[in-house]
């Protein structure tokens, strides 16, 4: 049996499918969640222990006596300012360290996992543990871009790309030529919500969502899941285009589905 | 005297700070103010007439009749679907050629104005009728950045000058070396009162406006006003930054009365 893998919970279900998937192997979890971050409902039926996001210094005491020697990061951290975070005295060396302020959000992540690496436990990737839940090449439903679409898609594939390289977000909403709105700290479901608003008459508007280049894959990709479809459609969006190989699908069929219900195509695409 | 200046009225104060400096000059105007755009009570008391933004044909008519061959453009124009548009023929003329889709704000505005100046107007910049409005270098009112939010200050210009390269917007919100939003086609307003709930605690963030590298100076400078200072002050933000030299200030004793009355910085700073 594998040892006891230690889920760092944050938001959303996706620590719910590494729990998921970390029963169907019959191997035991332990769940250490962020306070005011995980859902409680998500962290319930397993192993757990509730920790402040800034208490780093009790958050590996907790792992330690666990037996946790292998980690991942499931569910988004929403990025909190030094006076919200708290820092124990742990958390407060590590940040003199690295300098908070002179990091974006990847190398932060970056600087987390090296330090927990430097602490002895191994930290491994959320797609080594859901393998099947990245996006694949081509269309999850019976929905395809059209030209037009396609046009959209490649223009926010542009703008995406220099928004990742800066460090500033993932996705970018593209209507007919026009980039309706950029994603930074807000996070893609206020993205698409504003750009409901912000739509022209006509053919309806493409998200595009990949990856920062370079980014660090065991802390963050990026992340869809019917929710987001639902939100995409009742924004007025025709389609979504997310990077092949890169975006973690939370419930690939149930996406297809709410696609194919709503009428609007989700595209996995090859980013050079 | 001076030919009959052409106003081209936008939305805002601006159409209205041509009309003084023109009346000041004793230089007749007639103000050809766009519907659902123009502020009626901005052109009220000139010579002007209403157009819908797509009727190019009636426009050219409207201003040939009037005596106009100087040309400015004032005031900012949000940019419409073709549909919403409903081009004349003269306008649909204009896009077949352009092709609307392939082109950026800047594009499509370097590409009126060269379709004006080919129907024998003369296209003048805002800033030749009013260039005590071009922020200076250096700080407007009596607070001016500390070094931290200098640190945010530089952050927000690679980020802003990465945006203007793709056309995309020209503000960006910085808190703590934070990106909390960046500017697309909801304008600068909208993006700052988003930030007002997305920002952490502790010190405010800061608001970096440039122009486009490349962008048409005759058409869409970027502009600041004193209700820009008054919302940022109501959204946290601990001051606001301008390209000197290339941003319109609308009314800057009142944007230095803001400033000071909300105890924030408005700054003009040089863009390599």
């Amino acid at each position: 049996m594998a040892a006891r893998l230690g889920i760092l919970a944050g938001a959303g279900e996706l620590p719910l499918r590494v729990i998921e998937a970390a029963r169907a192997l019959s191997r035991p979890v332990f769940v250490l969640a962020f306070e005011g971050i995980a859902d409680p409902a998500v962290v319930a039926g397993s192993a757990h222990a509730w920790v402040r996001l800034g208490a780093a210094g009790e958050g590996m005491r907790l792992l330690r006596e666990a037996g946790v020697e292998e980690l991942v990061m499931a569910g988004s951290v929403r990025r909190p300012s030094i006076a919200g975070l708290r820092p124990d005295w742990r958390a407060a060396k590590f940040f003199a360290r690295v300098g908070l302020k002179a990091l974006g959000d990847d190398g932060l992540l970056g600087a987390v996992i090296k330090e927990l690496e430097g602490e002895g436990f191994r930290i491994v990737s959320l797609e080594s543990l859901l393998p099947q839940t990245l996006a694949p090449e081509g269309a999850l439903g019976a929905h395809v871009p059209d030209a037009e679409a396609q046009t959209d898609i490649a223009r926010g594939l542009e703008v995406a790309r220099a928004l990742g390289a800066l460090d500033i977000g993932q996705s970018v909403v593209v209507q007919q030529g026009m980039v309706l709105g950029v994603e930074a700290i807000e996070g893609t479901d206020a993205l698409i919500a504003r750009c409901a608003t912000l739509k022209r008459e006509g053919r309806g508007g493409v998200l595009v969502k990949i990856a920062k280049p370079g980014q660090e894959r065991r802390a963050d990709l990026p992340t869809i899941g019917p929710r987001t479809v639902a939100a995409a459609a009742a924004a007025g969006l025709c389609g979504i285009a997310v990077e092949a190989g890169s975006t973690l699908l939370v419930d690939r069929a149930a996406i297809a589905a709410a696609a194919d219900a709503a009428g609007i195509f989700v595209v996995g695409i090859a980013v050079p």
